[in-house]
């Protein structure tokens, strides 16, 4: 899979690249990104990208022209664009799937107050990464870079991504480490049994509590099977 | 106003806060960051500071002792602490307004698998930027950042937020700039005419329209003024 960034801030990008595992992902050939200056496209003599917005408002918009010349050159048939913005549809894990399944991912990043809307008719989707605005769209292409990149297959060992949140519609279950007694403070004694089934149970429950404790929004509508209903019973009676 | 992260990888972290507005708040002394390596902490004699999780599973998780070390060392009165997990309460922008006002942010970054789960006791809140699945907590830590440090007074001009996506409950209306003609496609001629009244009313629809088309689930539950009311009548009739 390749990735291209077209971003104001290039050089906000190096450091995140070249940690842990994504850098790894990336020295393995497990996926291509490339960061492009939407500044190396502009016409204008002196090199600007943005200006006032028309009906007033502060701070600068960047410009259709440099971005859009940017995106001819490299958008090929096998290009998904998006654009990162406060007002697009909201990235899940759903979203994580399926984009890691293009073969050429296009990230356009706006910055200060955004883009000139009239990009937006010559991207497939336009995304957020939550409810919250920063001052750019690169953290932004970060995020959802990191996300899609650590699905790719051979980055991460398969059997991580099974129980993880979001992936069965709940949150995780607490993990414990060593040492199992951490001043006073003991591991879960199932998860030393070994076990499977108890083990195995006990995960699903906590799992349930956490969802339903931080995060009930993500049971309405859910389809729950037989356990997992006499496991949350369980967890009323409590 | 102070933020401190705590992490495995700080070295991930100089390209992001090396830019743009975040580096000018740096630099103008707006605010003050710093990043801490959890592993200068950990007891153990070879430096590790991951084991595997009891009850099996794949992946390693950070153990309880570097990052509580860590933490009681750096935590004072007037620090707030966060954790960065998928399990947690999600970050939006009353999130960044709130943790705007803290004198002093720690944010704990998980990586691979995340933490051993006794942690969470330690800390005052577990944080989460999505529903979504990351490589670790570095980029939640960034994002976080990044949001809370552009409401700093001084670091963009205050008249930037109001009309801001999510600060009244909708999406932001699209903005436009030069050229007025861009390969055909025209600027909105009312944002040409210099008259504010119907500015501010075009902007008002456009948001709501762009909110009930891309985000219909902020709309639930809020509360609408006549004209607001008034302006998706007219939506929905043309």
């Amino acid at each position: 899979m390749k990735i291209s960034i077209l971003t104001l801030f290039p050089e906000m990008f190096e450091s995140v690249f070249n940690t842990s595992i994504i850098k790894r992902a990336i020295d393995n050939n497990l996926v291509d990104i490339e960061c492009i200056n939407i500044r190396d496209f502009t016409n204008d003599k002196h090199s600007h990208v943005d200006d006032t917005p028309f009906g007033g408002g502060k701070g600068m918009l960047i410009q259709c022209q440099p971005v859009l010349d940017a995106l001819s050159i490299i958008r090929t048939k096998d290009s998904h664009v998006i654009l990162m913005s406060p007002v697009g549809i909201k990235f899940n894990q759903k979203y994580a799937r399926k984009f890691s399944n293009y073969k050429h991912l296009i990230i356009i990043c706006g910055h200060y107050e955004g883009i000139d809307a009239r990009v937006y008719k010559y991207v497939d989707e336009l995304v957020s990464i939550g409810d919250y605005i920063l001052t750019g769209g690169e953290l932004g292409a970060m995020v959802i870079s990191d996300a899609i990149i650590r699905l790719q297959t051979g980055v991460i060992e398969e059997e991580s991504h099974q129980d993880e949140s979001f992936e069965n519609g709940l949150l995780e279950y607490p993990q414990y480490t060593k040492p199992q007694d951490y001043n006073g403070d003991l591991v879960p004694e199932v998860l030393l049994s070994g076990h499977h089934e108890n083990i195995r149970k006990y995960r699903l429950k906590e799992s349930l509590r956490l969802t339903k404790n931080n995060r009930p929004d993500l049971l309405i509508g859910r389809a729950f099977t037989d356990e997992e209903l006499a496991l949350l019973d369980e967890i009323e009676n409590e």
